[in-house]
């Protein structure tokens, strides 16, 4: 699968500074939100950016690997936990309920089979299951390289409906008992660093159950002896469908010059995913928050980016980028809204 | 004057952490948001605690010392940046309208006669000037301690009003060229800290600049030689109106048992000067984020506090408390209306 995906043309970068460093402040004093209007400007090539139609989706999928005891809750969790985003009880339909973000849940390989006639009052159910769960990628891939194909094509499906009504952008979150696992595995082979530096306690695993989390991605990446170079590879041979759906979904995303909120350590990863097949995706990219989840801060330190929030989150399910939506928004509202010097009648430095 | 703070009743605290940990995520996976959730909880004494008529009060004045060359802008331009907030232009007109807060703004001492028939169309002027001006503290106190008191009854009788209406959360900002000054000076006194450690860039000071305005801050804080321990004399002797109605509107609404949110630099040093006088005010305080100005982060040490948005913000107006807002609503509102893990049949921790 191709996705055409071009850095944006940098033709208006000097008018975009010119207008926000002509607003009524001193130069720089809103940070890093003069970061993020100047990219979203660039991103949709003009200089009155509008956000439209802001969605986040939700990719939700189990994992075969939670057999070998790598989480602390029952992989049910993962389907209970869709069936409460349906019913508007969790944490990411209270902020984008909040934030004005609509929220679409994925199902993308949960094991259970979703009605079809759920009753949807908070969250639409997009039925895109691949496979009930992924195999253990202890012994064995995740998931075979047409499912993985299958998984990004369908993400990639779901972005362009959105688009088609109007959105311009992308929140991305995830549910999965047992998909910090996945993410370690992918952030350990794809940035070369020992699984030691990429496991943390996820939910919430205590010490004995850390260090044997380790030890079982320490075997599976022993076994599996793949390269960084084969991405698609190392995804199918990991990913959880949630991950590759996703990955898909931020693929054509950026190909149609949408901006993408990156969340927490999974969505993290599914971008580093991304990012090998098409580096090009970071510019259409703002990175919302750190998690507390041990390994984030460092993958996005290999991505070098620097995000909006550190707040000690560590939920998943696209809630850091629910959270900081507002920052996003108001970065774009500023470039629109504000007076110049000019037309305020402020004087300027002397 | 007299503010009568005690710190919220803490026999509530287990139930409300026991709501909060039976929320539908792992156990503290919302990091800084939990600890938001609990404290507005304790300060309405309530499990559920509601955001009514969010009011962000902008302060304004001016201040004697910029005749000693403290800033790079005129001292016009505080006079004309309130014109701007009149007319919606500024970036706090922006954040408080994206984030549904109310703006007032207050002229505490503008050297400006703003007509009482101003075309307010975008936030409402408060006519509460106490003099046109502060005089400069390099060789005399800024102001009298009557016209301190004044303007302290004032900044109180403000808060008063709005909480007739309904208001329970108030937003602190301010404009006043020359402000950091002050700001520096009362940091400096009230936390025994040299004055190289509590002077920044300001607007945007160069390097011989700041190292003028150094200079001359040192000068005035040897000459008046104040203690520590007189919050209301170095207040008079440094503080702009803006800052001394700030100090008593904060106390007021802290009596009041209302949330605070602490914005910069200047903000922070309004509250340091009501902490030294009242300090149970500090349990009803949000720190919204951690300015640029040089010496706001050693002052938010200092009050031993971790504010929310680290996102280098210098511009004052209250921008960063208004930008954080809905963190801290988002910790009311998934306290309640996320689902239990009881209400939402998902199961537990194995």
């Amino acid at each position: 699968m191709k996705f055409n995906i071009t850095q944006p043309n940098q033709a208006l970068k000097s008018q975009l500074e010119h207008k926000i460093n002509h607003k009524t402040k001193p130069l720089g004093a809103l940070g890093m939100l003069e970061a993020v209007a100047l990219q979203i400007g660039l991103i949709q090539q003009t200089l009155t950016p509008r956000l439209s139609h802001a969605n986040m989706l939700v990719f939700a999928g189990d994992h075969g690997i939670v057999e070998a005891g790598v989480s602390p809750y029952p992989q049910a969790v993962t389907a209970q936990m869709v069936l409460n985003f349906l019913q508007g009880g969790a944490a990411i339909n209270v902020f984008t309920k909040q934030n004005n973000m609509h929220l679409s849940v994925v199902d993308s390989g949960v094991n259970y089979e979703f009605s079809h006639s759920l009753d949807l009052t908070h969250a639409g159910l997009i039925h895109a299951k691949v496979a009930m769960g992924t195999r253990s990628f202890l012994s064995e891939p995740a998931m075979t390289l047409a499912q993985c194909e299958q998984a990004l094509a369908r993400g990639a499906g779901i972005v362009d409906a959105q688009v088609a009504e109007g959105c311009n952008v992308f929140g991305f979150g995830e549910m999965g008992i047992g998909n910090t696992s996945s993410a370690s595995c992918l952030m350990s082979v794809l940035c070369d660093l020992p699984i030691e530096q990429c496991v943390g306690r996820g939910t919430g695993l205590d010490d004995a159950g850390l260090a044997h989390k380790t030890n079982i991605l320490a075997q599976a990446i022993a076994y599996h002896h793949l390269s960084s170079s084969d991405a698609m590879q190392v995804l199918a041979t990991f990913g959880g469908f949630e991950i590759a759906m996703m990955v898909g979904a931020m693929l054509q995303a950026a190909a149609k010059q949408c901006t993408l909120l990156i969340d927490g350590f999974i969505t993290t990863a599914a971008l580093l995913v991304a990012a090998k097949l098409q580096p090009e995706i970071l510019h259409y990219c703002v990175f919302t928050h750190c998690s507390d989840e041990s390994g984030h801060k460092k993958m996005l330190d290999y991505l070098q980016v620097k995000p909006l929030l550190n707040i000690d989150l560590r939920l998943g399910e696209g809630t850091g980028a629910a959270l900081a939506y507002p920052l996003v928004l108001a970065s774009v509202n500023f470039l629109n809204e504000m007076a110049s010097f000019e037309s305020a009648s402020v004087s300027q430095k002397i």
